[in-house]
Order: structure tokens, then sequence, then C-alpha cells
């Protein structure tokens, strides 16, 4: 069988449905981090790597700029179960010819990141590899019994997201052409979202006191393929509102002149690690509230129901199935659902 | 400047020699694992990738044998502070050609590590890549004031070994070569050396709870390279008596017959993940003691003493410098020592 029949989450369905478990694992496989209680703690464990030529190219980012994003990434999975993270440790494979100097650059780039964020590097491997990958193991904190998980929305919530979405992969669009797409200043600001994301660390933090707050993942892979891991874990039906979308105006500016719809980004580019979640409609105000107090806003999205996949609701209220789409890295884009 | 020039531990040194740290961090970069005290507990924290065509290859090893190692070299790196493995993390990259059987083979294999050193796996990352690469990101924990290090060695110091040492080296020049080298029983016990190494947990436990054992590490890169890292990490010189070293008696067969000498297994092969300690001469009976317990001998290997590097004493009461060696990612075998 071929790793294209069945997907990235088709795999890592059959390798992990019959895992062992134990009492103190809270959640193993499928979120965007473990949470396991620890003594009276309970800890957050991830891991995400980025490889050459899949995740980035080298003439599109710079060392540093891969080395910041290989540690961002992470934490956004820290980010998306309302912790804080603690301590990483950092894998990379080099190519025997790979400069030093590169490898120091994406070293600078990693720790300018883990300074943000406030992560202490604690050790790692490094290997030779005919190819460059580097990856990050990162552990987190989060208060007893405020983890948010992607299993939790209810039918009547709210869906909503910390910020605009489909600017990293505008700026991959842009970072891609040789044209000049965009004046300097939009074109700098949507470069800037693919190359430096940022994880919303503070608004995680935020979204775990909301006890209305009831389910939580980060966009990586793109708004439909996330709502439909949300959906699928939770067990519920996500209608998104196509007229909702909040685009940053220079993507759509960019959109307009490509006479690309920029939906198309927000709802697959992924790599925008905005926070996506459900909320109980009588807490959207005060949540919306609270982000703003971290100068973020809430952007309602559409809305939870019984049922099971992602609809996308035209402005003229024609509903359509949204495939689950996003990156499959087995697949490719626009790929069906898995069962 | 190339890697080779500074070699893999010239430019850990490099990119790590700056880090911020913290008073939890006990141990950071530069042991077999990080030491993090959070609250009232001690934990490990570790990782080492395997990388095919570096650290294997497919047809000298099953997917299971693969997935099993992929885990137990992690598992050493725990077992060398004296701890027990709780909780990992898997990373895979996968050829998009990778068949899917393989990958579950992989996995069966790393499930049977799991078992057998009681390891949870709770999540993970998998992604394409144009090479396949797997990496284990693995939590322990350790009583807090048990943990044991590389730098603790004292002059005066008996230096000593749990197990024989150069199987794994002499089992890959078995499967290396076509020829029927020993008798099949013989052979069979040397492979299995290479492809699925013990991690000596127990071990590492019952040295964990001697105050008398003062330095400690697993030997993942050979006897000499790994002599040299505790006695760097020490300040101290290690001598070690070459007529001291234990060869499994298969080792030495195939060395007679292929006319190696086989302590070169020994002190350069790697990958033994026998531990390598020292402790003080008044303990050395108790010590051994303990470890006959768990179906393990003792062996002695020489003396630390007040100055540094690693000399090896020849029967004949010579001694000479003994280099580094062992394996180092960007140079190959017997690069001199990085200052």
């Amino acid at each position: 069988m071929e790793l294209k029949e069945i997907g990235e989450f088709g795999l890592i369905y059959r390798l992990t449905q019959d895992l062992p478990s134990a009492r103190e694992v809270i959640q193993g496989v499928g979120d965007d981090a473990a949470v396991l209680a620890v003594g009276d703690k309970w800890f957050l464990f991830t891991t995400d790597v980025l490889v050459e030529k899949v995740h980035f190219r080298w003439d599109l980012a710079s060392p540093a700029d891969v080395g910041f994003k290989t540690l961002a990434v992470n934490v956004s999975d820290i980010a998306a179960m309302g912790g804080r993270p603690t301590y990483a440790l950092v894998t990379l494979g080099l190519p025997l010819d790979f400069p030093v100097e590169k490898v120091e650059e994406f070293y600078a780039g990693l720790k300018e990141a883990a300074e943000e964020y406030e992560v202490i590097l604690v050790g790692g491997d490094i290997t030779r590899s005919d190819i460059f990958f580097a990856g990050v193991a990162l552990l987190g904190e989060v208060e007893p019994g405020k983890a948010k998980f992607r299993k939790g929305a209810r039918p009547g919530d709210i869906l909503c997201v910390t910020g605009p979405l489909g600017g990293a992969a505008a700026g991959l669009v842009l970072l891609e052409s040789k044209e000049e797409l965009l004046p300097e200043t939009m074109a700098h600001f949507l470069r800037r979202k693919y190359r430096r994301p940022d994880a919303r660390l503070e608004a995680g933090r935020i979204l775990g006191d909301f006890e209305e707050v009831h389910a939580l993942i980060d966009i990586s892979d793109g708004l439909a393929g996330d709502a439909h891991h949300l959906a699928r874990a939770s067990g519920v039906e996500v209608n998104l509102y196509r007229a909702a979308l909040p685009i940053y105006p220079p993507a759509q500016e960019l959109g307009r002149r490509l006479g690309i719809d920029p939906a198309r980004w927000a709802l697959f580019g992924g790599e925008d690690y905005e926070l996506l979640f459900t909320v109980e409609p009588s807490a959207v105000g005060k949540v919306a509230k609270a982000l703003e107090g971290v100068g973020l806003n809430l952007f309602p999205l559409g809305f939870v129901e019984e049922g099971e996949g992602v609809k996308l609701v035209l402005p003229d209220g024609r509903e359509e199935e949204l495939e689950c789409g996003g990156y499959d890295h087995f697949r490719g884009s626009f790929y069906e659902p898995t069962p």
C-alpha cells in the first residue's frame, strides 16, 4: 500500500489506534500536544520537524527564519492547548557540505524565538543527513484542568479565530514570484507572515482561562483542514461563513491583482498559526474583550451544529461541503477526508 | 567553514556555549539527557534520531529492528542518567514511495521496545522527506539528587563497564560480509547485538543508588570516544588497560579469523550501549554484587587520575595516548580530539 492512498492522517490512525495508554495520560496522540499528569502538575509535550524542500526552500527563507519558525510552530502547539512552553531539545540533520556559518545563523533565529517565547534550550542531537531537517521537542505546562482540546466543541458554540488568515500563503506566493506584485510595505507584511509566524501564546492562555471556551486548535494545516480536525475530534458539524472569513487587506489586494479568491489561501493555505476555538455564544463578548487586552481581535467564523463534517455557507445562503483540504504530506492538497 | 573541520562535537560547542539557562536546569546541554527540576521532581529529557544510510542500511536491518533501536538508544540515554523513561514522541520522515507495510513494521518494533522499557508513546510528527529518518524525544524521571552525570569522575576512581564491548561492531562486520565468517550461533549472537541493543535501565538505576558511583555515561560512540567525553567533562585523565577490555568470545573468534584486533571494535566501534562508570575503589565489590542481582557483571577497565585525556596501557606496561576516535558524523573515525 502506498502512503498517498491513505494520506498522513490515515497513516497516523493506522499506527496509533492500538497504543497502550495510562491513567496519567490526559491526552495522547490526536491533539496539538500530549497532556500528562505528573504529580500535581500537567505537562504538555509536542514535537514538529521542518524538512528542506518539503516545509521550506532555502531560496525563499533565510537560515535564521527557518530557525525561528522551527521553534515557533512548536510553541504554537503549546499555545493551542492553553499552556506555556518551558524546555526544548533541538535535532538537526545536516548535509556534509552544509556551511557552519549557515548552522550558526539557523541557531541565531532559533535563539531569537527561544527568547521571545521564554523557552530554554537544554539539549538535542546533531547528525549527518543527505537533506537538511530541523526538529524541536518541546515541553510545556498548563494549570491542571485548564488544558483545551480539539474534542470539546458543542452544538451551539460559535467558531472563532484570533486573527486574519491567508497571510502566510499570500506571502509564499509573493516569495515564489519574481515580479513586484504589491507595493513593498504590503509585500513585506505578507512575506513576514510566512517567514516569522507568531505563536499566539498569550491568546492561548487567555482562552484556557475561560470555561466557556470548549475546543481549541492552532491553524497550521489551513482553516478547512483544522476545522475538520476539530469537527471530527468533537463529533460535531462546523459551519463556516464565507463572508465572515477575516483576510488581511494586503492579501485581499494581492488576490484582486492576481484574479485569485484569497479565501482559498485562508481555507487551504495553512501556516497562519492563529488559534481556532469554539465558545458559548453568551461568552463571546467577554472573551473578545480579554483578547483585546493583548492586542488581538476575536473573529466569529460560524457555528457548531450536531452532525459531522465542515460546511461552507456562501453569501447567497447556499451551503457546500468543504473538503478537508489543507496540506497533506503524502497526498498534496484537496484530498478527500479520511473516514 | 566546513563541518568536517570542526566535527560534530566542535559544532555543538559553538552553537550551545552561550545558551541561557535557569535555576531549574540541573543539567543542560552536554550530558546523555537534560535534567530539569520541576516542582519536587527531577525530569530527564533526551532525543536521538536515526537517519537512513548514516545510522543504518535497509539491507542490513529490518524495519522492526530500526524501530526497536530508535527507542532503545534513547532509553539508553535515560539509563545513563540513572533514571527511568516515561513518555515518548516519535518523529518520522518518510519518502513518498515508502510502503505503508514497512512503516507498520517499523512501528511494531518501536512498540516492542516501548513495552520492554515501559515507555508510553503519546504523540509525534510524520512528514514527507527524501530520505527516511526516525527520531524519538523521550521523557524520564530520576529521584531528586540521584542523577548521575559525565562530569563527576574523581582521581582515584575505578573505571568500569557493565558488559563486554565490541559486539555491535563485530555484528555489523558480519552483516556487511557476504561470507559465512562464523558458526551460525555465534554469528546470530553478534548480529543481534547490532540490531537489538539492550538499554541498561536496571543497571542505571542500581548505579544511581550508589553515592560512590561518581560518573556515568552510556557507550554509544565507542569506549574511546565516550571515555574522552567522561574525562573532558570531569577534568580528569582516564587510563584504560588493554588487557582488561572485556570482549565477547564470538567477537574474539571473529577477530582471530579476520586477523583484526577485536579491541578496535571495543574502542572505536560504538553502539554497545553498556554503561561506563567510575566508582570509589572501596565500593567496587558491593556495586558488582548489586549488578549481579540483575544478571550483569562489573568489568573494571582502568583508573581515573589527575590530568586530561585518555591513555591506553598496553600489556607490556607501555602507555599510549588514545585518540578520541569513535564515530563523528562529519569527520568519520579517528579524528583528533576537539580542544
